[in-house]
């Protein structure tokens, strides 16, 4: 295996990190020539739905094994957390089953491959306003389908299902509303990230990797760098390929 | 298989790509939930040395087989085109081995993927100006390391390799070169592309894809998009994972 794999598992927050700016991009740029950041993102899907589908997105690894990825990134929780009775309540995932649903896909991915690094990232905060001036979906109620209290519930909840299945975990919620005007500096519809929200997640990823022994600085470098390379002699860097 | 993989295989315009901004972030974008880019670029890198590691870049199909992925963009030249005599001499392939060692690189590439399409893409126009104000290496002659006309020189070749294999080719030295102020629009230090330069290469590679049937429009969404899901029954959606 030339590189190591990173796969982004997530909703629509991950499923944009390709976007400008974005975060799973960011990521990418930051690990060129040492590993590949693979995109699993799938917009509007609560843990109830990754659950179902957790099986072929990440394929059993080939008999030849050694697959195993490096990291993987579980970023949901902010459609679980879609209020019962509103617009969005389809997508709604109760407390105690949205704990008990990033129990079964930790417990998945540390069954498949016991040395990746699981890193759970909890639902970012909420600005209720700007989810008004922004629907999905039509929404004549006046009410948000969202709200920043709950979103705070289920982050908790997300923390402490990383505390018990002793992996890591970015309190995104918390971590952003640190942040002077995070309604509006970090979220640009109140949900998605704007461009700052998305280097505030990349540095924490980032981080978080280099905690595993997994950063930019520990993986190898795939093939000769130009400054590897002799000028008097450039083939000799070659040789062994 | 789940997506399709598309490779691209260059130098640092390659590496690169993943950037703000980026030509090969906004292919994953473009694509998300349909395809993987996977990154390969090696800055500095020129054919000679592309041709050195190309079995090791592209490692041998799983015995499960059925694994080629549906394009490579093959992009290298701006290295190949260093003036022998100056100060990046050591990275300069004569004209005739260019052609020849792009022309074993896309032999390769079809023997082990026969159905893959192959994108050559040449190498971009240089600004000599910027060239001496931007040196990578010292520089105290007071000439540009790469010129704009034997840069040229390479693109023909490049194109001319293309037809004579019968595969896809993006003319980037001449495209750009169509737009207003290119020097400083299309590029920021002479060589590698600003914003605008890699919008435009995004959108000629978005293009090729298009050709080829395997756009944006045309692969397949991998696992139900979230209009797909009723918000009466969402399960219903996800019942054959």
């Amino acid at each position: 295996m030339i590189r190591q794999k990173i796969f982004l598992f997530g909703d629509s927050i991950t499923e944009e990190s390709f976007s400008d700016g974005g975060w799973g991009a960011s990521l990418a740029d930051l690990l060129r020539r040492k590993a590949d950041l693979v995109l699993r993102g799938y917009s509007g899907y609560n843990t109830r739905w990754a659950l179902k589908v957790v099986e072929r997105v990440f394929p059993a690894a080939k008999e030849d094994g050694g697959e195993s990825p490096a990291a993987v990134t579980v970023f949901f929780g902010a459609n679980d957390a879609c209020l019962p009775e509103r617009c969005s309540g389809f997508q709604h995932v109760p407390l105690h089953e949205y704990k008990q649903n990033l129990r079964s896909i930790v417990s998945f991915l540390k069954n498949r491959w016991p040395q990746t690094a699981i890193i759970l990232i909890t639902p970012p905060p909420i600005h209720e306003e700007a989810r008004l001036r922004y629907p999905y979906i039509e929404n004549t109620t006046g009410l948000p389908e969202r709200t920043n209290e709950v979103a705070g519930l289920y982050a908790k909840a997300c923390v402490e299902v990383a505390k018990e299945c002793q992996i890591l975990v970015i309190d995104l919620w918390s971590k952003m509303q640190q942040i002077p005007n995070w309604q509006t500096e970090c979220l640009w519809d109140g949900l998605h990230l704007s461009r700052l929200g998305n280097k505030v997640l990349f540095e924490e990823v980032a981080n978080k990797l280099n905690e595993e022994g997994i950063g930019a600085e520990e993986l190898a470098v795939d093939l000769p760098l130009i400054e590897a390379v002799d000028p008097k002699d450039p083939l000799k860097a070659f040789h062994e390929f």
